[in-house]
């Protein structure tokens, strides 16, 4: 069964956002544990930047936590994911690469709850995140080209962010369950419709959750999808309802709350940082005040390259889901 | 600690390996499960054809253990792995990405295992792999370019290898520990030279794994790694002195291995594939035939990508070990 039952429920002992200017600016900017206003962070690159941010959130969520973990579980979009690799070279403990592009902040959570689970180890990080102009130019152009965005683009999110897992320290915070994701491709070639591409294999996860686990929609206080965006969250919402699930209004995208229409980022927020940062800012604070008692954080990918799109490839997406909830033990 | 102890031991019920002309007319040529000697193994891209070596991996992996595995866990060099996310694609199971560059093939083994400890599943496969043509042009120059191979260079393994372990079924043989790699970077810039690159990190994992096991090499049958190839081995037999270890005779480079000086191949083999066709053909053909009984297997990885080489960045290494053994009960 593709369901993990995390039987140890691995504790959150600790979480950190960290974000760039454009993502302070939005309605999630009073959730997030640092801002960083320079989009270089200080480097001389923007990949230099985006390696900082997660430096950042790793650092800044093990101080939360204030233990030492055994292995950081780490993925990014950048090729062969040197974000996370080149980080880890900084912060020198152990190191598991996952890759599951804009899904990776649900998958690295899943895989270090499930290493936790096993008992191998006993505190892990997760982390994830990403930059705007490192994502346009790998997958997209670069800035200076100066491409005119078309309405259905999303706008990559800057930050990156961490949770810290343990099964020896305590919190009422807990990952008791997930769901792993499934290659699904329903043949969108559109490299800037993201959202209709990862769709369906959301709608796959969520029913294959849903029935494993015996719950239904409003079974959860919240249901996040990371960055479906606009055409994404209907497209959804249709495929669930097709399926006899109404995601009613306890369902949103964090790639939709993470900006403002205002803010002209077309169909809403993206990248890896999306979801990472909403998680580990707006979601877990809603935990810690008492709002949030149980939620669904499903964070979706598409799994293209740039090769693959010109070669003339369709986008395949995956989604993967991860049930986080207050417990009392 | 890194170093995970499994005390399930999960099993190996089953391998499979299949390679291009060039490794089938290598020294282990008689060791792998399926020869493709069509470089395009009948597709119209390069891509195509690492991706078709994923999919008859996996799909001969499962067919010889004969049950349906729950998680697939896999990665590869090329961008966003998508050799592993299209190759799931058509495989449909629930997939785990991950990525260690050319140590993939012992991360995934070491993840999927994990995963069995913890009890979540029962059955896995790990898979990893690479072609020659595909990694050539993504990480130096297109084959059409005809750039000139300094003698530093390695040669990338067209192949890919699948291992199945399961909780449920029983086998002789079992994965009983493995140590995770932490990123070493000692500062080597040649992209032509990843073997220096990756030796620091190499010897980092056996030293840890060597004190955390309380273990020496004499205590192993065999101990591989993955492609470090000439140099890189020198390096890391020189670096393992200075800590008071002798790696001695019994231990071999599967990028030394797999190749035959007469066949042009400068310092040996490479790539994720290198260590996964020869885990998944020559060794466990040993393991089977009662050649050897516990053997460490450590792949090791260069984390670069082509934009941080340009940047002027370093190259990273890492290096993930996994302990296989026969066992009685």
């Amino acid at each position: 069964m593709s369901t993990l039952i995390f039987k140890q429920k691995p504790r959150i002992i600790g979480w950190y956002s960290v974000v760039g200017k454009k993502e302070s600016e939005g309605p999630l900017g009073y959730t997030f544990s640092r801002i960083v206003k320079d989009e270089y962070f200080g480097e001389k690159t923007h990949e230099g930047s985006e390696r900082k941010f997660f430096i950042t959130a790793i650092q800044g969520a093990i101080q939360v936590a204030g233990v030492q973990p055994d292995i950081v579980f780490a993925g990014d979009l950048l090729n062969q994911i040197v974000s996370s690799s080149f980080a880890m070279r900084d912060i020198g403990l152990p190191y598991v690469g996952v890759y599951g592009a804009c899904s990776t902040m649900a998958l690295s959570l899943l895989t270090a709850a499930t290493f936790l689970e096993s008992g191998v180890i006993q505190t892990a990080v997760a982390v994830a995140g990403s930059h705007f102009a490192t994502a346009e130019r790998q997958y997209r152009t670069p800035l200076e080209f100066g491409n005119q965005r078309p309405p259905t683009a999303q706008w990559t999110v800057t930050g990156a962010g961490a949770t810290v897992l343990s099964t020896k320290q305590k919190s009422r915070f807990a990952v008791t369950c997930g769901t792993i994701g499934r290659v699904v491709d329903y043949g969108v070639k559109d490299v800037n419709n993201m959202g209709a591409a990862m769709a369906p294999a959301a709608a796959d996860t969520l029913m294959r959750h849903f029935k494993n686990t015996k719950t239904k929609p409003s079974d959860y206080d919240a249901i996040f999808s990371g960055d479906l965006g606009q055409i994404g969250e209907e497209a959804l919402r249709d495929l669930l309802k097709e399926q006899g699930y109404d995601l009613g209004e306890n369902y949103y995208d964090c790639g939709k709350l993470i900006y403002d229409a205002s803010q002209k980022v077309d169909m809403g927020g993206s990248g890896c940082g999306c979801s990472a940062v909403t998680l580990n800012g707006f979601i877990m604070n809603k935990f810690r005040n008492g709002e949030y008692h149980k939620i669904l954080f499903m964070a979706t990918g598409a799994l293209l390259s740039p090769t693959t799109s010109f070669q003339g490839e369709s986008t395949p997406g995956i989604a993967n889901a991860v049930v986080i909830e207050e417990v009392t033990e």
